[in-house]
């Protein structure tokens, strides 16, 4: 999964009640909920996950399998019709992996994570994955090493002013400020050989908090697995882009495969990390490459140090297992709830998935006994406990296209979940959503305060927004907060398993969490994110566990039973105008960078202000950035917000004399409205997976999520001809989600 | 001295000239600067701070006393009238200092730098003073440790958040972000019964570069020795405040003197504070009270780490010697321009202050060579070589106390200087100095570049100015920079010798320096502050030394011989008018702050987004934000900027038709008008020796300047009465500044 804010310490206990029986009657949403809510017990999650995580959980292991099979034990136990579907992977596994220091002397970097006296989990290392990342190239390369900071695209900038070129060198590189997976892309781009990360103490470690097992943060001899990928063109299996990977399947070659790094990728803890950095020699590092381990920083690329690194993987097709649980709908069977979790971990996964997954059980359990009572669901829920999300999403991924035609017709919604922490609800997914997703914050309540997650959420961003160097945005959500609004979704991009979903189906999304208190980061991706490490820091009595299955399975509940649509497209329609602002904005940015910088470089600032001792010459000139036709973008967010305007307005004041058919059409609209998004080609350069014009994974972020993406990033990445062209497609896709507001207009008997 | 940003690494060899004739006949500024530079030799002043810098300096060693004899006969030897004149002060030696780690394992701090290999001038350990500060109290406790980040107020407001009481216990601060005096003031002040100061090296360490000797920066033993008298109500001899420590001056008793501490102080290495906070329980620290040190860094305040200091000093007076030195005005005898550096150190002192101290040498003989030709200058110059500047002031302090009529009916100017390093020039001082200063710099080479160091201080402004992240001021500089106006002067707080000219008696001032390449911080106020340090990283080759000397000797020359004031008075005007913006924004922000909290406090938010682990409440109440009558400062900042127009159009246009007679008495009466600036009482609290209403030391800043101080930290201190009071004072003396500058019009023959 993604690395989301996951946090530590004890709370309060959670108030959890007796359970009513449910009257077979109950038609009230509160009374349904409250009836759902009397199922979940904290205890009860806690030994699922300490029975899920009792052993390493990688994809291919025993045990993850063994997961896949008593979760689908325990779905048809409570009432669910559940099976396995299973795909044929190419997911490689560690055969040989070794790092060492050769110049100025002799040291082999440990990659194994000795237990933790007092955490049992972590001594059953048997089977556990060694420091090792997915879908990397295999290598056999010694070089010099050069540090690279965090490896992102402006650190080869200020690497090219200080005169060092990574070719045929080995970069090490910090965790942290982009996604993983772009640090070895940029260093292979940049005709590096091989590629080590690192976990610095200064972001992931001591410096943080006190380390495992006094504190929760990274001990020294932690790392970070993780999957390197090349995600921005495509998750899932690597061979089978946009077709599940089915027996039949067409596969493309493994060497063919663009999604597969050429070079080695190791990762490391800060233990191993000290000896290679601290071996380095040439140029001190800038203020802003400093990390906490006590030598002073220097970017190396010199003879002085060099490092020898061996990865070798066995590259079969591997089978994954995904449980796929429905409960068809009494009233509407053809429209579908979906909500889903992974279960593979890195290693035993005890936050890292299996925190989200007990929630989604607890759920599932929940409404089995509901059913049991004789309450149905009016429409289908779907609960999918993903195998493979790990490596980059190829359960979900694969799931997703192999049953894209139905899911296009039926999803109305993917609820996703993963790693689960302390403190406040974090929601990210589709705009129009933010009324619904409010409305569930209301109804919940948080463990620690006894107020709703709603009223704390608006706590903690007023006081965010109060606090010195409070940005924009924090004190525009502050305000919002203050004022009796909404909070805002943040957008998604990647880094789980809803990325199919939105990004190439057009299915709406939303994905949640608990954090901000506390922290598991430091056991991310480590032999460390145990049960004993979660109980103890991240959360202690699972009491944010028991609060997220409250809030998504409201969510799946309310999807479930809404009479008309819960969507709020005004929403929708003002977040992407502001989008639209941000990218004209960037725009004119750029223009005034360039602008300054030929002042800078043709008055021979550079050159005069530079210590001689420090740089080799001014930056490389930015290119002359054009004026932009932003007008088909700019009319069609126009007509975006009079059509949400229309249809808001309408919904309100025709839904109590709509028939039950209409209103089940306007639903069922609802759920396609959000497809429009998407368009033919998708994003440019390799990435035509990637079709919705809204929301997008960066290419140089990751699973940081870009809004307007075939726009903002073509301006961005300065290619001028792809932001004229995508201010054209964007254009399209907005225009065809506003002429699905309008039928919905239409459909509810008014005019558009 | 202050630290300032001293920097390291080689230059480029400075274009040194061959030694011209000067005529006796010359008249013109540009030859007189042109032969003025032929006797100013690198090479020389290298040899200078060796034999300076060869043994401990500190008050009342004999080689302090040495430097003074030894500079008293170079001045005499190059034609200057010169005499040593001394000072009884109180100045605390100590006999005993001690620190131990008690709770819970014994260790004993080292509190001694040893010597460096390679350097032996820091083998020269005899006479050293141990880790020691000026001016704290003597003491014998033993209490548990708090760290208490930088030790600013800010910090204690988020100890009161933490719950955290450091009354009786031993506070452990690191340098950085205020003066170093501050700290213990506001420890003792908090109820502190110690404080130990350390250097970490986050800020001030191996973080920053190597250390020494294989970089510039601070060794892991090395700490920073320093005064810590509460300059920040008066410096100098802490028995005199307000008059000169000669033998019958009426002196307070040492338990009444007001700045000095009553609680012990010792500053350590890093080294020895790894011990230390490495043993510290209680919460984990604040992200933003992170050191590089690498341990989890915890508050403390538990009985978990204990210390035992103690501090005992000898307390009885000490001579002091300055050198001054006269040369005679051959037409103006009466007006003297004023030019110090300091002779003593806390060790060798070879950065700080030789490195300004042979810059002042090297103009004196320059100066003298040029009075052998026959060549006198029109004002009388006025060399002076401080002792006891470390301490606090004491040299120069007790000297403009002493002289202090005198002084306001004579003296122009005081050009100051004290450390310098590599780099950019750096001035600060009174505004309408601003365009003087500027034209200055045009005419003096940048030795590693050739062009002028106004070119070369353009270039970095422009550069700065366009990094991300660059603040308001350094845009507003780098537009200036770029649109060929003059860089403004920042204000002057405290920090050297300028101090007393400025505050107390009103006389202009100006400090110089060059700096930010490279860096010599990492020896500030360490027995490793040598000749080979700064010759191998702080300036080598001297070559900035030689563009010292030429920046100040003119600066000097020019002032000496201008025929009409050199003062622009426009430029006071404009600046102190974004002042009172700045002190009216203050006011508003304040409020707003406090309107913004109020809110906070009482929905509760505070309350419901702590995490109950982290903090034990909401902060304290701001205080309710009145608002003030600016009108009376508004109105005298409209007839400032009024008069000084006058003054400035009726002096360009006047100029070539005065008088001798009238140019001389504008001159002098250029040399006065700053002194408007003072008004009794003074600022308040105990700090009515400062009487500038302009420029002042921060109360809680220390050495950073606050301007319109009476009113701006009135407001920030929230003694709503002061900033009343205070904005009426403040008008009264910049209506006194534009009556000055109305009599300058009258006796131009214009009208006012």
């Amino acid at each position: 999964m993604r690395k989301t804010v996951l946090f530590a310490a004890s709370v309060l206990a959670a108030g959890l009640l007796a359970a009513p029986v449910l009257s077979q009657q109950t038609s009230s949403l509160p009374d349904l909920e409250k009836a759902f809510d009397s199922h979940i017990s904290p205890p009860e999650m806690g030994g699922w996950m300490k029975k899920m995580a009792a052993e390493p959980n990688h994809v291919g292991s025993a045990h993850d399998r063994l997961n896949a099979e008593d979760t689908l034990a325990q779905f048809k136990a409570w009432g669910w019709d559940a099976h396995i579907e299973t795909f044929k992977v190419l997911y490689p596994t560690p055969i040989k992996v070794s790092l060492d220091l050769t110049t100025p002397k002799k040291f082999a970097a440990t990659l194994t994570e000795r237990p933790i006296p007092g955490d049992a989990t972590s001594s059953r290392t048997k089977d556990e994955l060694p420091a090792y990342v997915a879908f990397q190239g295999d290598g056999d390369v010694t070089a010099p090493i050069v540090y690279v900071n965090y490896g992102m695209p402006d650190d080869y900038k200020a690497l090219e002013r200080m005169g060092i070129d990574v070719k045929g060198k080995i970069v090490i590189a910090r965790y942290g400020q982009g996604w993983r997976g772009l640090k070895p892309k940029l260093a292979q781009d940049h005709g590096a050989v091989g590629c080590i990360i690192y976990s610095d103490p200064r972001d992931d470690g001591f410096s943080q908090d006190d380390v495992y097992p006094k504190g929760a943060a990274r001990p020294p001899q932690g790392f970070q697995r993780g999957s390197v990928a090349d995600m921005p063109l495509y998750p899932g299996d690597p061979l089978t882009p946009g077709v599940g990977a089915t027996d039949g399947a067409t596969r493309l070659l493994r060497e063919d495969a663009p999604t597969i790094l050429k070079i080695p990728v190791l990762p490391i803890s800060y233990g191993d990390a000290e000896k290679f950095l601290g071996a380095m020699g040439g140029n001190v590092v800038p203020p802003n490459w400093r990390g906490s381990i006590p030598i002073t920083y220097h970017v190396g690329g010199t003879d002085a140090a060099k490092a020898h690194m061996v990865v070798k993987s066995e590259w079969s097709l591997k089978t994954i297992y995904n449980v796929v649980a429905k409960m068809e709908g009494s009233l509407y069977p053809d429209q579908w709830v979906l909500r889903g979790n992974h279960h593979d971990g890195w290693v035993f996964g005890a936050s890292d998935p299996i925190s989200g997954h007990i929630a989604m059980m607890a759920e599932a359990k929940s409404i089995g006994e509901l059913a049991k009572t004789g309450w149905k669901p009016k429409r289908t829920l779907v609960y999918l406990s993903w195998d493979a999300e790990e490596p980059m999403l190829l359960g979900s991924t694969e799931w997703a296209e192999t049953h894209a035609d139905e899911l296009k017709q039926k999803a109305l919604i993917y609820i996703n979940t993963d790693g689960n922490g302390r403190g406040f609800l974090g929601v990210e997914g589709n705009h129009a959503l933010q009324s619904f997703v409010n409305k569930v914050a209301v109804d919940v309540t948080d463990p620690q305060t006894g107020v709703s997650v709603d009223k704390r959420s608006r706590a903690g961003a007023m006081v965010a927004a109060a606090l010195g160097g409070a940005n924009e945005r924090t004190k525009a959500i502050g305000k919002a907060a203050a004022d009796g609004k909404d909070i805002p979704l943040d957008p998604l991009g990647s880094g789980s398993d809803y990325s199919s979903f939105l990004q190439h189906l057009g299915i709406a999304a939303l994905n949640v969490g608990y954090g901000g208190e506390g922290d598991s980061g430091g056991v991310y991706h480590s032999a460390y994110d145990t049960y004993e490490h979660h109980s103890t820091f991240v959360d202690p009595g699972f009491a944010y566990a028991g609060t997220l299955a409250k809030t998504t399975g409201r969510m799946v509940l309310r999807m479930s039973e809404q009479d008309t649509p819960v969507e709020r497209y005004g929403d929708f329609a003002d977040t992407v105008s502001t989008y639209l602002d941000e990218v004209k904005a960037l725009a004119g940015a750029k223009r005034e960078a360039q602008t300054a910088q030929a002042k800078l470089i043709e008055t021979g600032a550079y050159k005069l202000s530079d210590d001689p001792k420090q740089t080799s010459g001014p930056p490389t000139p930015l290119k002359v950035v054009p004026f932009f036709n932003f007008a088909p973008l700019e009319n069609s967010v126009v007509r975006l917000k009079a059509s949400a305007a229309a249809y808001d307005k309408t919904l309100a004041a025709k839904a109590p004399t709509l028939s039950a058919d209409a209103k089940a059409r306007l639903v069922a609209l609802a759920g396609k409205t959000e497809q429009a998004m998407t368009t033919e080609p998708g994003l440019p350069g390799g990435r035509g997976w990637y079709r919705n014009m809204v929301y997008a994974p960066g290419r140089f972020t990751g699973y940081g999520a870009k809004t307007l993406p075939g726009v903002r990033e073509a301006i961005e990445d300065e290619r001028w001809d792809d932001a004229e062209t995508y201010v054209g497609l964007t254009a399209k896709a907005i225009n065809a989600y506003a002429d699905m507001l309008d039928k919905g207009v239409v459909l509810m008997g008014g005019t558009s």
